[in-house]
């Protein structure tokens, strides 16, 4: 697993660099802490469930991995937010950026959405999207031809620093980055950015990291999807709500008390259409 | 609010020495973030219910709280467990400890539960409450004594180092801190130790805490309710069991793909016990 | 000084929003800690540099300092790598960014340096400063251009998402944030930032952020410039060889064991040249 | 390396469970981050050295230690400050405590510092030093008789709550814990607890981990001998003291502006007794 370069994006990638720590790990780490208090889960998958269940946090954290990327800036920006993480990345201060941009493929041109104020909509008609390429690709090409004559220092009139020269590169730029984490919050890290709210940009990269961490700690991430990724948060009013549909009671978006938008999850995290419009 | 000593178990107190931010600071933070992008959430403790709800942690990271709390040793090892926060306590290798100590009330001697392992059961006959307590007040008491003693530079023999003579006093023994903490890991803080899978004298804590923030943030307090100390968290397998329990199917354990432990919760969860044993 | 926009850069600002603790809150903090054992340190400032000196770093975390900021994107690059702090930053996936970006005064267009990979050399003569300026904004102008043209909903072919469409402004473009630290922490990255070997647009935020700290807290203020700013750090070699300067002997380059760097820093730190080349 | 347990004061350890990178990482970090820019410093220990000396601590963070450690808990108590880390602690509210405390060894009983009020002086005489170990184990083996009273189930009036039980504990009860820490935020730990104002007990933890360490990364060992471990700070006014004296002017203490023990320290780095008295 460790060194080859999963592509992302059109000129993106992942690479594993190194780990540290496995599902193993995990369980002697939960050892260690509830002692002979361990003995009655017998089984290692069924502690990692408990753990991640119960948001004993700590076991996980005592796996690392370590990440080669390569990503354009505006995914650095999301990124880096979750500031519980390891990085070195390429300085455009000490060394000259490559001439390499993001351009999205047409299928991930799109218009934005109407529902969802930080989102994507439909996918754009063809024509739509090869003019959004063209004119990223005229204008970023542009922009690294002003930063390498910027740099020239043939000529006696330029030779312009680094540090300056790149602040007119485009936010699609790429840049690389060593990133190193811990699991539990490597999960935290996935369960935000490989959600659909997400950009997709940097959704892509979380999924190759998902495939990453099934191969790594299988257990742990069988019970992340299980608790996390797929699992659903209630609200106290929420709770209410599906207690009465259980006890054969009529629910109503009207009488729940819940605002539109969470009536609207609900319906749809328990598939609850037909019965209660 | 501000220097009021409210107490807390037989000899300690929380007492708020500062405070930065209120509801309108998260407010306020979040729509920097969001742009003219909030202007459809014209209401601030709807925004703030937004955020809560969809994990937007950072406008609650605006605001922090400084507290001075008096506490058993036990409870702070437990307490200090919670990594972002600013911690001064009072130093035992600086000064000398007063001879200060927990003795639990009667009502809250409690026998180890016999299904929870790290948990209290019934409370204590009052015999064997009344037992308990003397026994500690009489251990701790000849600590205290030693530790005296060991200080005492009146006596030529003695004066041993302060950092060395306290190691033999009691986990009871009163330590006291400056805590600053900001308000999102405050939240994560109290939903943990005010549970009641908490420790019985760290609970009595948070509760207290509890209570200040409900005056400090009354709007992020009611949205910490809502979605996260009353709310619950479900596991793609329990979804699927509501799921068909909506769609009017029954439903039972042993279809549930549950564990004992997990099917028992949602049992609880949505008071299903009537029909679905 | 809550609330006054102070002007960095050409369209950048400082802007305290709040602030919590002063110089007084350090003093009772490290009070705690020591209990009786800060009786001897009888004056305020006198205790904040006996802490600076030592390291006694928790004190200075009970102060904290909330700030409105609006800076280029490049400078926000480097600012955030500063993670022990919390931001609120304005989302272009939210909300479309103002058609504002960073133009370096004349002066501060400079030649690549040729001893310091990462830094400025000489000032750009005049000509070449009008040029590279010149291209900046005209590249800009365009990135903008087409980011409008491409959010534009009039025209049924476009309305890009905002997400996507902002790709390809460039890392001059500006953005705003809410920046809350605490004085630890803040210290530590002033004593970076405002260094001479920082980009030039991020030392110019933090030298504003500097005299706003003088005012806030100056006993701790007047403590980090004597211990941090303008202190100074040996290394094991640099302390034996001047011990030896100290006793008489004549040091130089060849027997110190240093660096040529190392040296010369040596040198500069003690004004050493006359003597000793 | 891994596995072995190495023995720290009476009854504790250190043991070494996983790591992850050596020097060779620190230095494949720098090389992504500075890319080209690294070329000149063409060997892996000078670089190494270089980014220690200019505080480039981002390529240390991609290497992990963990350990095993047995330790008092009033060691754990000042270990547990540095937050930076991970830990899985042996929980006394899951499992029962063994009867295991610490005792010190007669050269380590000493009496309280006339000059440092947080620290150590001399070693006591052979006779206090017993008179104190047999009250320390007196007193401890007291309370854990009463604690192994209280959890004794068999006697129908007892079967106290673990999590209760053990608040009579002295301070000098061995726990355990896993620790995992990465390199940079290690070498701080080591910086402040293998110094000689750090507490004894926790120094010996602290010493064995340097041994560890120069093992596993013996370049980026080298490098924090000198330039932290045994490098020193100066002050702004002890920079001009200094200064003064390489000019051949004589220096005083009452000229210097220096506190009294900031100019003992001065005189101590640079061994300069015998001239400025």
């Amino acid at each position: 697993m460790i060194g080859k370069k999963i592509p992302v994006l059109d000129k993106g990638f992942v690479r594993v660099l190194d780990y540290m720590g496995d599902d193993g790990a995990i369980v002697q780490a939960a050892r260690v802490s509830y002692g002979k208090g361990t003995k009655s889960v017998s089984e290692d998958a069924a502690l990692i469930r408990y753990l991640m269940r119960h948001m004993h946090t700590t076991p996980f954290e005592m796996c690392e991995l370590k990440l080669h990327i390569k990503l354009p800036i505006f995914v650095a920006r999301q990124w880096v937010r979750h500031r519980t993480a390891n990085i070195n990345e390429y300085s455009a201060r000490y060394s000259v950026l490559e001439r390499e941009f993001y351009v999205p493929a047409p299928r991930d041109v799109a218009q934005q959405s109407a529902s969802n104020r930080q989102g994507r909509g439909g996918v754009a008609a063809p024509k739509l999207a090869e003019s959004v390429r063209r004119r990223m690709v005229k204008d970023a090409e542009q922009a690294f031809d002003t930063y390498e004559s910027l740099l020239d220092e043939t000529k006696p009139t330029q030779g312009v620093s680094r540090e300056l020269a790149r602040i007119g590169l485009p936010l699609s730029t790429y840049t690389e980055w060593y990133w190193k984490i811990d699991l539990h919050n490597l999960f935290h890290f996935l369960r935000l950015r490989a959600d659909e709210h997400a950009q997709l940009e940097l959704r892509k990269y979380a999924i190759e990291i998902l495939r990453i961490v099934e191969k790594w700690v299988p257990a742990a991430f069988d019970a992340f999807l299980e608790y996390q990724m797929y699992g659903g948060h209630l609200s106290r009013s929420a709770i209410r709500t599906i207690s009465e549909l259980a006890r054969g009671k009529k629910i109503s978006y009207a009488a729940s008390g819940l605002s539109r938008r969470e009536w609207d999850e609900l319906v749809k995290m328990f598939s609850l259409e037909s019965r209660s419009g």
